[in-house]
């Protein structure tokens, strides 16, 4: 929307305000915060974190120091190249480039500026052509959010909780030069909250987030994600931010992509605890089927994609089933989808069978024609690769799990260039806006590698902290 | 951009005003001037037609006249099946839907009111669970397209060609009122022409076609469509009117899905000659190689996209080879394609690997492998099928094509509901906006069928010219 006139009537002014209190946000702050600008936090949340706080907090890195230790040799190159073949070829290359090259700098960041602590091991995780990702010793966004959190607090970083971007205001050129938002915000009542305008006296940088919990703007995208399609999203997961964007000229790319986890439980809301037992035990070890028919119906180790996909056609939640061998050889505990009902034991097939009212015979030649897959070491029927250590599924206890996706992470956002400034109309930089974080879209193309979010909001924050401290004096 | 003030600057007025005569705007404004109001087209190039009049006029219909004098069993339910399967889901479905009840009688519509006449024949293109495509006398869409605009001009529609859309003008409430423009554009110099202001009674009508042919608005979306490939399109095939649409608010959806033909040459502009070749004989009784390896890489009968993005992959153009037998089995006459030097003939396979630098034991072992598939009828390579009729290559003369893909349509556009409004804020139709074909997003999802774009513009273009027609009186 245009400025309100005359100008003298903002209700107040910073140099730098940033919309989402995540992890991109608060780096993209406490970047420009040292440069000696004052800068506002706004979150529409009644705490910060968003998806950050909730978080794997597993981040990936290129040439880490950890690396060098456990003697793996990689490069932000070989990153790159991951990240597009992952992206089948969509990213954006430059965006792509800039998050590699800087991947490792950033986490280095965490640590000497943050103390943050991670494990002494480089995980593996898929379509990454070496160990490359650094865990946290919890697996918790949390342990690397507290102390960016504080470090922003310490440097004066003004933080206000419920406070919804409302507007991006723009003189007549189309440059954002401030913010109409509302104050005292109760998610998701839109009308909540007391209307109040915010002058920039740099910039505007956008962090706040992807829209995986917005049903209505993600399912125009994708009519698939109705409101029957859960989430491992925060609650403020939603698309407004993104379309204030765009209301004042900001190019989206990639809105389509929206990558759908098939490792999800309808047995439990977000994330819960079903992945663990998908991720490690039914997929690699065990089948998944589809109740009504007792069969298979995809490569479980297939691509998350295409897991996804599957189960969405099949139309209703599928089986996916192990048994206690192949729960041993995963090195997991399950303790925790057990008790919570999300994966239920089973003395034999026959219970297994009654308790999600599959057909019977179904299912036992399914399970037969399975163990004979396993025998030989290869799985004809759907190109599922065989463990070494696989065995076939016969020793109870079995352990069945309801699989039906959902809504993981939005590949999809705003342009931007290089220096995170939002692209508009002709392919040119709005002026007085920068964005960072989930709620850009093009690093990632059309499906996001695993533990590469946390490093692409720790180098893309930076960088738009970085621009939007220069647009003060600029 | 806003209105005019005062209102009684505009320039000129009529009741209904539509951007683009292809197929959709066309159907569109007889729709409307048969509802007995004035209609304007404003086509941006120099004569109209588009994509439309070079199109191979092939349409799909469920349930026709001609399915059922050859016996065909078919239904508007089946072709939205098989819309949604190729669409990956992601199709609105009520669009889609809308278009598949709708199909036989715009189909149906072309005969009785403009005379059209089609082959006594009913194609099945792929994808299509039936045959159902109907195809004009020597598949072309000016058999169509012509009578189309001749029926336009007999009911005394105005159409102007040269005329560019800037800027649709909104009043405050945001509802579409007409339209600014610059009168004697020359494609596709940005400040041509002469600025003018026309005023839309009752609504615009976007039909203004896809955006294959912009290069800056596709490769942003998919960063792999640089100039370095090419179009299948007509020159005017940009996204100007598709970007005013977003500028007062409309939203878009699957920008990122972008069609390209796998079968395309190189070594010809557009469409060209080359697909003949490569879609009846090289793909279904030859190869494709990569000519650095001399090695297969892709089921060269795979869908669309996965072929197209292979080749992609490969990163230079490749080569499509079969032989006489291969051509005679077909029944396709190729001698445009050699008379172009698209198709080349060689005498012997050492010619051949000698004209496209391959290495010569690679590709001589490709050739024995695959005619060891066609021996055995299964290529365990790739898992291309092999045709009953298939014979091993190795009878000359040889003939061979570069392939490398171009872009051939785009899925994405604005979002509309099943009356043809444009959808914009808070998923809200924009007051006096319809919008139709192409430039629409939604009814084919991540990938469209042969033959259904033109059916498509026939059932939005009516129902986008009768909503525009009733909102004058409205």
């Amino acid at each position: 929307m245009l400025l309100p006139e005359p100008l003298r009537s903002w209700d107040e002014s910073f140099d730098v305000v940033v919309i989402g209190a995540g992890f991109a946000g608060l780096r993209a702050a406490i970047e420009a915060a040292e440069s000696r600008v004052a800068v506002l936090v706004l979150e529409k949340m009644p705490a910060p974190g968003g998806n950050s706080i909730i978080s794997d907090g597993s981040v990936a890195a290129a040439g880490s120091a950890l690396q060098a230790k456990h003697g793996i040799d990689d490069s932000p190159e070989l990153m790159f190249r991951d990240m597009l073949a992952a992206g089948q070829g969509l990213n954006h290359p430059q965006l792509a480039q800039t998050v590699a090259e800087a991947s490792a700098s950033a986490v280095q960041w965490t640590v000497d500026r943050l103390g943050v602590v991670y494990q002494d091991k480089v995980l593996q995780f898929g379509g990454h052509s070496v160990p490359r990702t650094l865990a946290t010793p919890k697996l918790s966004g949390a342990a690397i959010f507290r102390p960016l959190l504080a470090r922003a607090l310490e440097l004066g970083i003004e933080l206000r909780n419920r406070t919804f971007l409302e507007a991006l205001a723009t003189d007549p050129s189309g440059s954002v030069r401030g913010v109409v938002v509302r104050e005292g915000y109760r998610h998701p009542e839109p009308a909540s909250g007391t209307p109040r305008t915010i002058r920039s006296r740099g910039a505007v940088v956008l962090a706040s987030g992807g829209f995986g919990n917005d049903v209505g703007f993600r399912s125009a995208q994708d009519p698939r994600l109705s409101a029957a399609v859960d989430s491992t999203n925060a609650k403020g997961a939603t698309a407004e931010a993104l379309q204030a964007a765009m209301a004042v000229g900001a190019q989206s790319v990639h809105l389509s992509h929206i990558q759908l986890g098939p490792w999800a439980s309808p047995d439990e809301p977000g994330n819960g605890t079903g992945p663990v037992f998908a991720t490690y035990v039914a997929f690699p070890y065990g089948i998944l089927v589809d109740p009504a028919t007792g069969e298979r119906f995809v490569n479980e180790m297939a691509d998350r994609k295409t897991r996804a996909d599957a189960i969405l056609r099949v139309g209703h939640p599928c089986i996916g089933i192990a048994d206690s061998v192949g729960l041993a050889r995963s090195g997991q505990r399950i303790d925790a989808c057990i008790r919570r009902g999300v994966v239920r034991p089973f003395d034999s097939v026959e219970e297994l069978v009654l308790a999600y009212e599959m057909p019977p015979a179904a299912l036992g030649g399914t399970l037969d024609r399975f163990n004979r897959s396993i025998a030989v070491g290869r799985d004809a029927d759907l190109g599922k690769p065989i463990l070494d250590d696989a065995e076939p599924i016969c020793h109870p206890p079995y352990y069945a799990m309801r699989h039906w996706p959902k809504v993981h992470y939005t590949m999809g956002g705003v342009r931007i260039d290089t220096n995170a400034r939002v692209i508009g109309a002709e392919e040119r930089p709005i002026g007085g806006l920068f964005a960072a974080g989930e709620v850009t879209g093009g690093v990632h193309g059309a499906c996001r590698l695993g533990s590469v979010s946390i490093t692409e909001c720790l180098v893309f924050g930076r960088i738009a902290g970085l621009g939007a401290a220069r647009s003060v004096h600029g």
